[in-house]
This record gives C-alpha cells, sequence and structure tokens, in this order.
C-alpha cells in the first residue's frame, strides 16, 4: 500500500513539472509569427524537457513495480530523484532564455545527469530486494549505467559546441524511448 | 492497472492546465468595474480552454476505459496529446492579451487541431485493440473525424474574421457537449 | 467508477486552487516585519478563501457519497462549480491587493454565490437520483438554500461598507463549519 | 475511505507546495556560473524546504494509517496543518531572497512551529481514538514533542545569528529523517 502512495505522490509531482514548465512562456510582445518565433529555442528546450519528465515516468513505474517492501531508505532516494527533477524546470527556462548558451546547457545538463544518477541508486535499492537471479535477468540495464555517462559527457561537451551537448542528450532520449522488454517480460504482464 | 496510472496521471495534468490558466489574470490596476473589463477578452479566452480541456476530460476517460492492454505506445500518444494540451495556457493567454488578433487566434485553432489529430491517432490506437464488428459500432465516430477539420478552417480563416474562427470553434464544443451515446451503450453502463 | 474519477479530478483542481493562491503573496520588499505586515490584507484574503475552499471539499466529498449513477449532467454540474471556485485566487488576489475596496469584494462575493449556485444545481440533480423520502431527510438543505442569500446580501453591502459583506461571508463559513449531521447519520457510516 | 480521500487531498497539497516553490527560481540574469551562484541562497532554502515538506509527507502517511473514524475534527486539524504548510514556499522565497536576514529567517522558524504545532494536535486528535497502551507505545513521541521546542529557539535565536537558528533546524531534519521505528513496529506492517 505504502509504494501505491509513493507512486501517486511522484506522480502528482512528475505531472506538476511537466506542467508549470508552460509558465515560463511568457505571452509575446507582438501578435504577429515573428513574435512567436522569438520563443522558438525555450519551446525546443521544453520539448526536450517533456519527453525527459515522460520518459522518467514510464521507467519509474516500471521501476515501482519491482519493489517488494517499502521503507524509508527508498522513500528517500525516491525524493532524492524528484528533488533533482524538480529543478528541470528551471534549468529548462535559463537554457531556452540563454539560446543555449554553453553554460546553462551544461547545467542542463548536470542536472539530467544527477537525476539519472539518483535513478540508478533506487534502482540498486530495489534490486536489492531481488534474489540474484532476477537481479541478473533485470539489473544490469546498460541503459540505467550508460545514460549518466552520456550526460556527464554532454556536460562536458557544451563548452565545445552546445550541438554535441544536444545531441549526445538525445541519443539518451531515444535510448529510452525504446521500451525495456526485459523488465516487462520479467515481469509477465507485458508491461 | 497501468491503464489506471495513466489515467490518474492524465488526469493531474489535465487539472493542473484548467488551473493554472488562472495564473494568467493579473490583478487588475485600478479597484472599480472599468479596470476588471479590460480583462473581458482573457476571461471569453479562460471560458473557451475550460470547455476544451473539460471535453477532453471527459472524452478521454471514455476512450481509456476501452484499453484492453497498455503498451508504450499508448503512453506515447497519450503524452503527445498532453503535449498539444499543455500549450493551451499559453496560447490563452495570448489570444486573450491580444482581444483576438489573427495570429494568436490562428495558433489556438492550431493546438486545438494538434490535439484533436493526437487524440485521433490514440483513438485509432486503442480500437486496433478491439474486433471489426466493436470497431464498426464505436470506432467510425465522425465527432473525431470532424473536429480536426473544423480546426483547420478556423485556423484559415482566422485572417479573415476571428469571428468565424470562433464561430467555428464554438461548434465543436457543441458538438461534443452533446455526450456519445454510441459509447455509453456500447460498453453497457450508461457511461 | 466513473464518480471515483471525477472525486479524483475535483480533488485535484481544488487542491490546486487553494495552493496557488499563496503564489500571490510576492516577496516583501524588506527584510522586518514591517514590509510582511503590509501584506496584512492579502493574508486575511488568503485565510477566508483557504477556509472557503475547505468547506466546498469537505461538501463536495459528502455530496458525491451521494451520486447513485454518474451521468454527463453531472459531470457538466460538476465542471461548471470548478470553473467558478477556480476564480477564487483571482478574486483573492485582486481583493487583498485592493485592501478590501468595495468592488473587489463584491465580486469575490459574486464568485462565492456563482459557485454556491451551482453547487445547489449539483445538489438537486444528485437528489433527483433518490426518492422522495431520501430527498425530505437529506435535501432541503437550509445551509444549501441559504448561502446563496447570505453571498447576494454581501454583494450589495460592499458598496455600503466591506465590515458588513465580510461579516456576511465570514457567517456562511461558521455556518458550513459545522458539520452537517443529517447527511452523515441519513448515509450511516458517520460521515 | 474518508481517510484515503483526505490523504490524496493532501498528498496533492503536498506535491503541489513541494514543485511550486522552484519558480521563485528566476532565470539568472547572465549565463555563465557567476550569475547561478547568486541563486545561491535561494536554493539552500529550497533544499531546506523540499526536506520538510518530504518529512511532513512521510510521518503524515504514518500518522493516516493509525486512523480509525474520520470526522470532521480531524479534517479541520488536517487542513490547518496543510494551511501552514501551505506558506512554506512563501517563507522560503523571502528567506533566500533576503539571503538569510533576521526576520525572514524567523518567520521561517515560525511557520515551522506552527505546522509542526498543528501536527502535534492533529496527533493528539487520532491518538483518542485509541486505548491507553497503544497511546503510551506510540504517542508520547518524543519527535513530535520536542520539534515545536526547537523551532521556537530557532524563532528566538534568528535575532542573535541566522546560523544558530540554521543549526537548530537542520537538528529538527535530522531528528526526522531517522524513521520512527516504534510506529513501524506498533502497526506491524515495517511500513
Amino acid at each position: 500500500m505504502k509504494a501505491n502512495r509513493m507512486e501517486a505522490f511522484s506522480d502528482g509531482v512528475l505531472a506538476i513539472i511537466i506542467t508549470i514548465m508552460v509558465l515560463e512562456f511568457k505571452v509575446p510582445e507582438g501578435h504577429n509569427w515573428h513574435a512567436l518565433f522569438a520563443l522558438g529555442p525555450k519551446i525546443v528546450s521544453y520539448i526536450f524537457s517533456f519527453v525527459y519528465v515522460g520518459i522518467y515516468w514510464n521507467n519509474h513505474h516500471h521501476l515501482l513495480h519491482m519493489v517488494r517492501k517499502m521503507n524509508g531508505q527508498l522513500m528517500w532516494l525516491n525524493l532524492l530523484l524528484l528533488f533533482w527533477l524538480s529543478l528541470v524546470p528551471f534549468t529548462t527556462a535559463w537554457m531556452g532564455e540563454s539560446r543555449f548558451a554553453a553554460t546553462p546547457t551544461a547545467l542542463y545538463g548536470m542536472i539530467l545527469l544527477f537525476s539519472a544518477v539518483s535513478y540508478r541508486f533506487l534502482h540498486l535499492a530495489i534490486l536489492k530486494q531481488h534474489d540474484a537471479s532476477f537481479a541478473a535477468a533485470i539489473g544490469n540495464g546498460w541503459k540505467v549505467k550508460l545514460s549518466p555517462l552520456f550526460y556527464l559527457a554532454s556536460v562536458g561537451t557544451a563548452y565545445i559546441s552546445t550541438w554535441i551537448s544536444g545531441f549526445l542528450i538525445v541519443l539518451v532520449a531515444v535510448m529510452w524511448l525504446v521500451p525495456d522488454k526485459r523488465i516487462e517480460h520479467a515481469m509477465g504482464d507485458g508491461g
């Protein structure tokens, strides 16, 4: 029952995060397409973040299904993940407003990196509740391990070219958009 | 179970969308009715959007009841629908602030158009989970097919007269406010 | 099942309404108690609205428990109620910012009046699903009938003295803060 | 059933409180780390509040599990708690913006104090539903009794040094971050 409440609370926070980002789109100063296009980088920024929060929402759901027993550690690891994700609207707005300047883009990658590392911690803590064979089937998710490396690289490359950073970040999204069949199979319910 | 979570998440996002639109009503500068009436176009704009989001909430509920098996495709089509709807507060504010200028009104119609098309995709993906006779009874919903056409027309006519655009958009709302008896009958639970 | 979803959606909207009102408290310009006290009227305004939305949340819960069969009419009457309540943060902010000037206070009473009338409509529609004896035991709630009259009076008296308006509005709150024993008894579950 | 709805409503309000605090992070004026570091005190402020709201969310969950029978008193005590917590985003923003000036820091402690006292009232009201032995095992929670004293001290010391206030407030957080084993044991579900 408690995992349900953690799931409901997390869903609430994720739904708010994904929606309040839109509050950063200030009404354009003119009433023509030109005025709207000035918002371009903010909109691109928003699309990125919408997709990432969407991916987290989906993966988080899979992950929490594997919880056998709630405890304080899982709750605080989950809050740590939500903390980093709660900063996404801020970094999204900064990156968009700066038209993808180096530092805001690096910060964006850093927040995604910290989120991914927190997710990995939560993932490991939940795997501990299962025996080795289940963990072997599920746990060594290369995606969970690889994502932080890509985000780390995106932080570093932001000062060379934010196009490279953006490309690395998009790669992670593409990687996750393919659903993780192994978890679905192991859970035996098709997801 | 997963459809429930998607439903809860969607409800959360829709509840936030419908409520944060009110944050666009800045406190009037005077303390009299005249100062309030200056907000008129924003309030009309808000009423429109409140009704559309309300309609989506209701239809979405009917639609998700028909889901037999959740999968990644449905989840992402649902997120695509929520993405377009999440832009409604922005376009509502712009249209209201511009007092129904042509381009903001056209954009408003476009966002409703993209939402309607996404809804149609979700609708088709869910119908695929049912056999032909059920799909024949339910699926060829003329409303789902007709709405995008009306929205498309409203985008085009915004540059002739935003009154025509508004009229077309209102027509869609009127069309949907009549509950879809066929789905209710087919589901056999009166809705 | 559908009443559950309407309840969840309404709870979501009410939770957001009650919370975003706080966003109207701009950070004071100084760092002392004097700067904080300048927010006084806004805080009083907020306390009022917090209590009213709290009362609606509680009564709404009692009311929805009496729903036997969901239909489109109930859904739209419920959305009408949420529409008026969604304007509460705006009128709260205006009333507070104006330090209880006549027109903002009258508007505040009007929005509460329209909310109360919508609630009455929803109440009547739900009572129709029950037989006459149940309706006789429950339905002629004098509170539901009396509240709109008090709000109406508060609108009118705002131009004489907003203290009288405030007093009338407080009377309604006091009236509702005493829980309605009859519904609890009739439902037989103590509430 | 009603406790469930109160829980869901409270979760919604807490999720919104924790997330809208981020809206106080205005986009920095420059695009470099220096501009970001100017937000430092706001971010520290936010981390504090995120942890406190997280602690309340967790404790609240334990507490509501002990409710045997919902009534109006519990509902209004719960709303009183939510009222004080709803002011946390405001005091967080003021404290951060003032870079921990004495009065904003004192107010921050006061809001936490009022929240803690409200929590204590709710705690006592729920314990009354249990017999003396259960109350003896659970009810005399030294944490619930001690927290208000620490907050009270933090208010007073803010005018000597906000470092002392901060230290006292951190002590309360540390105290709560250790999960209350007694409740978990008494409930016998480890959760």
